[in-house]
């Protein structure tokens, strides 16, 4: 069992029960889709996050569009909260049914609808999730970036604008998508966007919906912009004297504009973690994990140019992977560091930060959670899309010592004033979610929190659409 | 004179008076800096679309955005609309004061606020033009890519979602603006975004502000990314047998995933229009003029593919520019297109098409919308952020022939719906504004519109913010 949710989040706790007509007809309608089964309704209540709520009274598994619109209207009806589910991946607890209702089950959608290759886009629903993606394009010499980790859900992925290790170069899901089908708090069923690589044609209501969290509606099918595989592709780690110089390598690949691909910060811990995980030998010491895409030439021109700042920063030991196999091999290593790192403390939970600074501010910023952490005696390890500013540390924590989640939370909260002062934010990618309230409020301001509830308000006015996130209304 | 605003926008004019109440306010706070003058009315009344409505009943030069709430505050205490007002290059009605109400100029709110050059970011004040702010950078080694070749205003260029010709590489407004600072319709400031390259943190307020013409609040301070200077710049033309062979040779560049920073393309009758305005000696018939950034290696080899490609669609006489002097020529030449174009029909104003689809259409798209014009027999000359899918057919229009302008909306249409029918949009950069509402209820269909409606009646609910634009209330 873990840590109960917060005092300052029991606001959110206002279970709002599911009438008995509304299981019915959701019983009638799907049949055995809706589960009120303990087993099914509790892996559905529950998420990464160390937070834990009842679980959503009903689950309903998805086929379609219209699956998803009759249960919303259903919803609507008996103002019931929805919320949506992928593969559960969020960190945040953004799942959690802190208001009750019934959980939208989207794994089913796992449809690739449409490959327009000679376009570069690609159209999916919401349950595919990305390697699925990739693994269905790849024979057209295309793919997807965005890489969050986790095999996340595309839909998810839009939900918390998620990014990763290769949005340095491609860009977040706020730039990947152009198009969504979207069911409405009030169970309509709009489109925004086009195939079109841009346009002006009145409100982004892609970009509102990207990072709503399923506050705003319930995302069914995306339309993504997929790139040629580059020609040629080349990975390598590099190991530094400090995590101040790992860092200060990537400000400065950064500042002069070299198209790196991904460039990911572990500080020695999480290299630790990775080793006994994936049975590597890498030098566990701060490394930089860095990919580059192009052309051969390129390639070559820009792995000499980053090799060449890192020796100025006392960087050494450059192991390349350029065979796809080795690779796979890191990238998967750097992919199971989440999983790694609960290992190293058996049992534990973690709690993990989120920040994103300008570039300049990121060594201090890094430097200072790593400080910190060591100072306070609280087992951690450091992983980095450093290339965007963005860090995690990852605090691990019992949770049969309330004391140490206290701690974690602390520290948390001192490294989210720090970013904000840097004119940075508390969360790069992984969304606001139950946890993260406090700090919006601090990062956004009053004005600009009453802006996002008026919205809310007038767009789901029952406040079905996972109600009790993002900011209380 | 023009011609008159047509039948189908005049619900639009509803003009609500100025009480002289408001008027007298406006005076005695801002003196001399609130003009009823006839001329300056007139001069914020009208832009570079064809239509004319009446002018504004008052204008105020702003100053800092305390002066832009303090108007806002007395507009929403007197229920009266306010336009804002940077350069005047609007090509949609934006400007058009349809219900009357007071123009908000922001042409003295011409700042550079904060120059991060280690971060690469750039705050400036909303009347600051994308010239001024490469002027004022250019010592940093960074520039600001976007260009939508009208010196036009930033705050403007985030009011329409700009684009133009660097976007097919670094992206659009969209992409790149990071934060706001924004007066709500009840006059408050509030600030979206942080200085940090992507966060997670709520709602995209920054993304719903850019391309909402005016009518959700003013943007009054804005910040950018920028990028640093590329160590080699390379510029050429290239001339083809036909519009098809040069934009079958733009797809193949896009498809192949080619870096082309620009890739634009002009029709015979632009090269001439070209020509005969900047005294240059073009070929008169189809060109893409190109341009490539990078390292010296990647700039050469990004030619020598693209010159590749070119040969093999027929294109010939590749002339480069390498020099800073030749390529400010080439694209001075390229910016003054829209007056070379006016100037081709001494008199004539421009109905000017914005269609953008998905770049295997393209050249289909290019071709019947050329095909179609010279059949009408109405004068005309075509430019195309090509690498995007976005093209521009600017009609030249006899305003004293009412025929010519029928005739041009006739073509518009076809060419949108066309445009519409392949997943496309009927504005890729230049926004809705009064000139294309109806297309608008065609490309987002009526739950988008509705749900765009909700969230202007939630921000606005008096309907002051440029009043009439973008969709009907």
């Amino acid at each position: 069992m873990n840590a109960p949710l917060p005092a300052h989040l029991l606001p959110a706790l206002a279970p709002r029960a599911v009438p008995a007509a509304m299981l019915d007809a959701l019983k009638a309608q799907f049949g055995d889709r809706c589960s009120t089964a303990q087993a099914v309704r509790e892996q559905h209540g529950r998420d990464e996050s160390p937070i834990d709520a009842p679980p959503p009274e009903a689950v309903v598994f998805c086929e379609s569009t219209e699956d998803v619109a009759a249960v919303v209207k259903l919803a609507d009806h008996y103002a019931v909260p929805v919320i949506p589910f992928g593969v559960g991946s969020s960190l945040e607890g953004h799942l959690l049914a802190v208001q009750g209702g019934v959980s939208i089950d989207l794994s089913r959608m796992n449809k690739v609808i449409a490959v327009n290759a000679e376009d570069l886009t690609v159209t999916v629903q919401a349950g595919v999730t990305r390697m699925q993606v990739n693994d269905e394009i790849r024979h057209t010499g295309l793919f997807f970036p965005i890489d969050p980790g986790a095999d996340a859900s595309i839909g998810g992925m839009c939900a918390t604008r998620a990014s990763g290790t290769n949005a340095v170069r491609y860009g977040t899901m706020r730039e990947n998508v152009l198009g969504l089908t979207v069911v409405t708090a009030q169970g309509e069923v709009i489109h925004t966007g086009t195939r079109a690589r841009k346009s002006s044609a009145g409100y982004d209501l892609t970009r509102l919906m990207i990072g709503s969290e399923g506050t705003l509606g319930v995302m069914t099918e995306i339309t993504l912009r997929v790139y040629p595989q580059p020609e040629a592709v080349s990975a390598a780690t590099c190991t530094f004297p400090s995590i101040d110089a790992a860092v200060r390598t990537t400000i400065q690949i950064i500042q002069m504009g070299i198209p790196i691909a991904r460039c990911e910060l572990l500080d020695g811990f999480a290299v630790q973690a990775v080793n006994r995980h994936a049975k590597l030998s890498l030098t566990e010491a701060p490394m930089l994990l860095m990919e580059f895409h192009g052309s051969e030439a390129s390639v070559a021109e820009q792995a000499a140019t980053v090799q060449e700042i890192a020796s100025e920063h006392g960087g050494e030991g450059f192991q390349w992977a350029t065979t796809p196999e080795e690779r796979k091999k890191l990238w998967t290593a750097r992919h199971h560091a989440y999983f790694a790192g609960l290992q190293m403390k058996p049992g534990c939970r973690t709690v993990t930060t989120d920040t994103c600074v300008p570039i300049s501010r990121l060594a201090e910023s890094v430097v200072s959670a790593s400080e910190e952490a060591v100072a306070a005696g609280l087992q951690h390890y450091i992983v980095g899309h450093v290339g965007d500013g963005n860090f995690h540390i990852a605090y691990l924590v019992d949770p049969t010592k309330p004391d140490e989640r206290e701690t974690a939370e602390r520290l948390n909260e001192a490294l989210v004033m720090r970013a904000l002062a840097m004119n940075g934010t508390c969360t790069g990618e992984h969304g606001i979610g139950l946890h993260k309230m406090g700090f919006l409020v601090s990062e956004a301001g009053t004005g600009a929190i009453e802006m996002m509830r008026t919205v809310k308000r007038a767009l789901d006015p029952k406040n079905i659409m996972n109600p009790g996130k993002i900011f209380a209304l």
